[in-house]
């Protein structure tokens, strides 16, 4: 594969999940950082040398840039063991990729910015106001994942697949945003299932 | 394939993102009707036998459900022109449609949804304290596509892909939350181009 490079906020979970995906496939990937909370990834040379739409993370492969978590890894893991071998399984993984990204990073993910890295204090009263709605749709995300993984080893099928992988990145450190990970088993379970992966990186390195 | 169905609303562009790629590929479509404004996807026949997570659309393949309409796209579209051949343009649909899902469907599409089929009177307090902010984000989200569009005829490559399908489905009807299309006159030619494809339906069918 080209070289590849990940421009990143090494806080992000979703730069984790690429760097998550590049380990357990053992592929070389050089990092380069952005504090998101100092609007580097706001800077004119940012928003036309890296990404228009001012988000981090974007894979560097060769010189092509590819923005949008999910898809990084998606591109990573094609033709490995992280994508279900059959048409509905594939398409079952990206079911929960797409619903990664509109039902669990929105709720999930955003408490844990604005309460971990923002902080209550200085958060504008509109996001104020969306900690209770956006606490409901967290445990919603996350009660309908537990349900799931109490029947199943995995998300996708009986193998680890790239949906265990992207799920993991926020899931794990719901804490931080207030979810009280303890009244979901399955999760734990599961949590503990993708940390014994051969390859597994942790999110603060 | 095996038998398709869709269990749907046909007012929604996610529900028809699936039919218009359904058409565009020559496949047949059994169709099943729910409103969610009378709250039949939360039925608990629906959450048990359909989804648990209330929401439509879900693709039915023979005795298999596929939730998340993005899933269901790539799961028709799949070994045909609407994919990307190389694997890098894969990822790149994927992009695309991921974005669709994290920046765009949640402001044009809420907001067509509150205004056009909720009504802004019956709007929460919290939902109508939403507006400019999703005024804003899905403006941004439409600037964004026009500028792609400007230099490229489609989202991806050179060719038609499910990328164009999927963000075809609440862009072309973005007016309906109270956005103006005539603003972004590479989103209007890209409109046309997709409205000429062969085998396309309209939204209203």
């Amino acid at each position: 594969m080209e070289q590849l490079i990940l421009h990143e906020d090494p806080r992000s979970g979703n730069c984790y999940k690429i760097r998550l995906t590049a380990a357990l496939l053992g592929l070389p990937l050089e990092r380069r950082s952005y504090d998101i909370l100092k609007g580097e990834t706001r800077t004119p040379e940012f928003l036309e040398h890296i990404n228009a739409n001012g988000r981090i993370p974007v894979l560097q492969a060769g010189d092509r840039l590819l923005p949008e978590s999910n898809a990084a890894c998606w591109y990573l893991a094609e033709g490995s063991s992280l994508i279900p071998g059959s048409r509905f399984g594939r398409a079952d993984c990206l079911r929960w990729m797409f619903w990664e990204q509109y039902n669990h990073e929105p709720n999930v993910a955003t408490l844990r910015f604005w309460l971990q890295f923002v902080g209550e204090a200085k958060l504008t009263d509109m996001q104020r106001a969306q900690i209770p709605l956006k606490r409901v749709g967290g445990d919603a995300a996350l009660a309908l994942m537990d349900e799931h993984l109490r029947d199943n080893d995995w998300l996708v099928g009986k193998d680890t697949s790239v949906a265990d992988v992207v799920l993991f990145a926020y899931t794990h450190v719901a804490e931080g945003g207030g979810f009280c990970l303890d009244t979901y088993p399955a999760i734990c379970a599961w949590v503990k299932r993708v940390r014994a992966l051969p390859g597994f990186v942790p999110m603060a390195e």
